[in-house]
């Protein structure tokens, strides 16, 4: 059995439905698609293809195919990429067939499903790339658009990246606030330590490597190095000796990235891969119109 | 009476609270902000502010207000900038004081519906400048977040752009296939005049100025100028003589934008100020953090 | 193509569901048809029918059918009219066929809806029919039930009426108070021309003939006229020549429609059609029955 | 202490502010008030006054008052009249106070709930009013508008009438085709009485007097008499000898009420003042209006 | 016809669905089942039972159903068993069979409904046995779960019990506060009369026969006879001459309910049954597993 | 600082409110409190407290006084008691004070909340008692009621116990059927370490001290011995030295759970803590009730 064939899991459904659901109800507002219902007649059958017209990462397949069964759940959808396959420009991602107001009723919520989150896959995948060769795994943050945290998490994971916690209550990350109110990096951890089950992860933010070997004295499992130099990043794999997971943070750009990595970090947490990501150009095109 | 002082009015409560209520229940999962949970004492208070970190143009005030009162209404929000301002480096937008908990557990869904709405609106901001001094206006799409469309509407008006149909129910756009379907221009127009009320407007997308002569001879109000060069859009201009609202439309960008607006065009409207602005940075910082 | 075959699409389903799941919820409580589980056993099997018992005009049938599968899917129902259709009494609408618990459970919800979307489309056919061979059409206002309006639209449009405003959000209806602040008809359409976007019409309701001139010289694209006898509407409709849609308005009746159609305004709008029609009556009649 | 005092007492808070959110939801939309936000500046001040326009019975001014609560807490609400009082033509049914552009946001959604609710408090309480001197109270049934049972049934308190079951859960009502399957009255009604707790009321339909008698006899503590003329009514009464509640049902009107009345039943039932009862009208009157 | 078919019918779907819906999203919450995510193919199918480890009544299979086709509506479910029935250990209550992971996923859900819901059928079944022989009926109060009454008002009658009340909306039970403030039994009792409609019930608590006969002669319909003793209780039998349904309460166990039930009341009322009842052990075993 | 202070910080409000409204919905109904609209004046005011019937743990508090806030914000709410304090009998908890009719309306839901969660930290602080003296501490499991989860895994804090995960997402359990498809406890250690991020951890269910000594060595973070005997687990201990979490589960109850504790574990992980604990008596007295 290999690991590889599990590696990008759908999400559930009782989570992707009412998300497509709302977002049908915010496009089609209180009478539905007035454009097509005036110009193309209920008869009328249609056969489309989702196609990307750029380079990326496919991720949101599964939103897209939500959006076109609840508008109708008679259309035909034929699948032939699946979330993390790459994209080139052409390539086919979906076919759709039915009847033609469905499908253009749908479109916009698809395409917008589809769009965010490839573009979100695409950014991640091309930094994961740029460290390609070296230990670190690219990682995002919390640094989400509210309401669509999983569907972005799950993009993240569609470009090769892998997901930091998933809001506040899953995890324990100190940051320099909490240090300062609980007197000192070591305070903090054991705090957390007593605080929390043994199911819960604790990660500790440091600015400096004295912060370091606090936090890796208290036992934090994880470590944030905020804004160090690819040269401090190293003398900080040093001392940890794989006691902690290490994680760089701190604007890492395409650029910046493969230093950052070649430091021997485990991770590097990037929140422009979900809050910044431009999207991903895929488009609907007409196989066949019929009106009748 | 000025006219401008109406210009960005706030959306309805009865649509900002549920959307941020239900990013909250999104970060705050099922036991809420466990690290500061276990480092901060209950009875810690603070006095932070909202600053930005880069400039740009503000929005998504509404919501970080939200935001925190919802997580505790004993707050106090003291706002200094306003949806719409400028923001330059260093500007405090807004400073929030009481239990320091409450303050950290709401600040990342206040950040995130900050920095998305703002990038948005500061993007805007910036193709509006870049075509100041023509009468041409910049107008959004419907490609926008699933979740979010209201908002996002709202952003662009803050970055002093316009907004196009909200969704797929409150005017008409005829776009390719629906003239192909119809059976030409003139036909979906007039489909289309026939099929609506009298407070839905009728925008006919057109690909030629035979097409845009069609168009104008059945009665559309508006027309959108697909994908048209500056030298095209000039003779489009001239065709129309105010009769309808003309809107160029293609892959507009900072650089092709003035080129575009110099045609005398009354609108362009640009998917990527909504679907892919990237988020505009602000931070919160602590002025006092006290443990009792 | 005819542009008759699409007068009257359906809702979206994202729209029809949930207010049907909604009012079965209300219906069955906490615990269900209880006499129908007292008296028919689970195993008995219907045929039902339901009929018109009176003349009109039918709308609500896709809520009628979202009530019947929402209850259980196994129903089978054959529907033999359509909304928009003619009614006689004694007119089979739709044959249900299944558990007779189930057809039980669901009628008087499926009646309701009905019933009371069938009386509005009958009320504005009977408007619509009196001001036949006029060109003014019959038109709805927002005095709509609370959380039904975009069934009582889509009834007004079965009944042959056209639809006025969804909201408040999309589009402009300048009114008495709104002149008195802003200062004037002329300064009212103006700022609102200058807030809105282009796909968004412009109406100002006018109380003389004066005011009438003043709004179509500032641009209004429609104008409702308020309480105005027919000879004043004839001069208004003198005035206007073509520049605007006129709407007449202020307690129409079937008695005073035909005058005021014969004006030559554009459109009726009547409140009536959605706040005051009676339910038409409609009922459930059982073919067969049987225990086992 | 006196009964009366009690006599309508206000709906539960969790049940009347969902609805009324998803009635301004319904008509705010995505942008809210637009014509408010384009012609009436933030500053603006007024009071205004809810006022009848015909004579009636006021109902629903608790989710009137919640309207304008919900667009904005700071408008003051004076109220002046009660659910269930009596209004005559002029009478002001309260005064609000606040900011002009909340109060013309809130305007039709209170209106909407108040116009509908004493619409059917009015037509009740006329019912009531034409029965008076006899015993028999007016009664609801359960053709209510979708989605506003509670309220409706809290109408007709208002009216002066009393509720009969509130769904199809709380009580048992034995229709003919529950007899045919049972068996006979006699079968379905010691069903029912088998089936159903000790707090469960049970109701059976007759058409005949030998049903009535054969109901009697099995037990069941209410009847409806159904379809019976006047004179069967008086046969009925005098079976009875006050062993069953007796319900008269069946197409009653204002005329035939009083003789159906004087046949000395407890109750007569109609779907009439909730499914077609007419809007009671009531209008919305700015005592002043200040732009700043 | 026997009356016996139809002893406990299912739970309307609108009902259940969501509930089940909102019971998965707590379980799933952001990402899902990770672990078998990571360690289950997509393409391993399951062959499972669900099976008893003790004896007891079953109840909840309706929620279990819905949790395994909610999760993926390509299992296929055997049901073996049917609310109400008697479990012996290792009785089969239904087999699973599709994928492996949504079996794995649903299961937890499926089994906390099914041992909540049996433990209470369970519960109720021994009390209803060990008052076997007298005519007294074993009922259920208000005293449940939040969220879950429905559902354990059904586990009530799965176990042969009756239900009370289902809510302070759909009968009256008159407590010692109401009597004290209303002046006395007597006084609360023509009270509720005077307030509610025909199909409501009426109980009061006494906590002494005088109060009984108060009661009794204000026209309550039952009476809930509060601690009293076995002696008491027979001459509150003797007292009443079946006028009234009598209703004994008070910390009842199993080992006091005989000398209760002897006494000849209607009704033993017993809030332990929903609010303290143990879990019913039943688990989910694999017949086979297969990874592709 | 000491850590104490913190160690049961509320639940957030955004997930408090949400149910507490559903179970004020579910209790209220479609009509309220009939029988206090019915016998207690609108303008009766009475103050109440809350006391603990027999000795146990408190919790549930913050739902209590939301219950009796969205019934009536006018409610005085003077709490003398917090949750994870120990209760005597007669211990009064909070004190009410305001309209009778709002405090009898939320009673119900305010303590059906109290005894159930208290109930739940009562159970668990007597086994928290029981181990007292070794380092074990008292865990919960995935198997609560459904829809109230955090607030089961709140009041396991609150007797003195910790939490296992939230839910399928937040942590990884690799039990029995992952195990056997995966090939081996090493296998499937290895999957989940590749499959997840690094804030997740990873806790394998072991049978033998051999599959002990696999899970170990691939890295798990916790470890659940399964019904595995007091030796068994001092073994366990032995082998483990400190690397992984111990957790000892399998059917502890109160008389075995000191042995097993004395074993060395870290954990004991209990399903009755939440499924089975019976509800903590708690009742409402009133201190005085006046008509007026």
């Amino acid at each position: 059995m290999t690991v590889d064939t599990f590696s990008l899991p759908p999400l559930p459904n009782v989570l992707v439905e009412p998300a497509v659901q709302a977002a049908l109800q915010e496009d089609l507002g209180r009478a539905g698609d007035i454009t097509s219902q005036a110009t193309i007649p209920e008869s009328a059958q249609a056969r489309v293809v989702i196609r990307a017209r750029e380079p990326g990462r496919l991720a949101g397949l599964q939103a897209a195919r939500a959006a076109f069964r609840l508008v109708d759940p008679s259309l035909k959808i034929a699948v032939q990429k699946q979330d993390g396959d790459a994209l080139a420009p052409g390539d086919i991602v979906a076919a759709i067939e039915g009847p033609a107001r469905a499908i253009l009723t749908g479109e916009r919520v698809a395409l917008n499903f589809l769009g965010h989150l490839s573009g979100i896959a695409s950014c991640t995948a091309a930094i994961v790339e740029a460290v390609a060769g070296h230990k670190a795994r690219i990682c995002c943050t919390r640094k989400t658009t509210p309401g669509l945290r999983a569907f972005e998490k799950h993009a993240v994971r569609a470009g090769g990246g892998v997901n930091h916690r998933f809001g506040l209550d899953d995890a324990v990350l100190i940051k320099d606030n909490h240090i300062a109110v609980a007197g000192g990096v070591r305070e903090a951890v054991l705090a957390a330590k007593a605080h929390v089950g043994h199911m819960t992860k604790i990660e500790c933010e440091v600015d400096t490597l004295a912060q370091l070997e606090e936090a890796l004295g208290a036992g934090a499992e994880a470590i944030l190095l905020d804004n160090m130099s690819p040269e401090t990043l190293v003398k900080a794999v040093e001392i940890n000796q794989g006691r902690a997971v290490l994680e760089a943070s701190g604007r890492v750009n395409i650029d910046t990235a493969p230093a950052i990595a070649a430091s021997g970090v485990d991770l590097i947490s990037i929140g422009w891969i979900t809050h910044s990501a431009p999207c991903l150009d895929l488009g609907l095109d007409f196989d066949s119109l019929t009106a009748a």
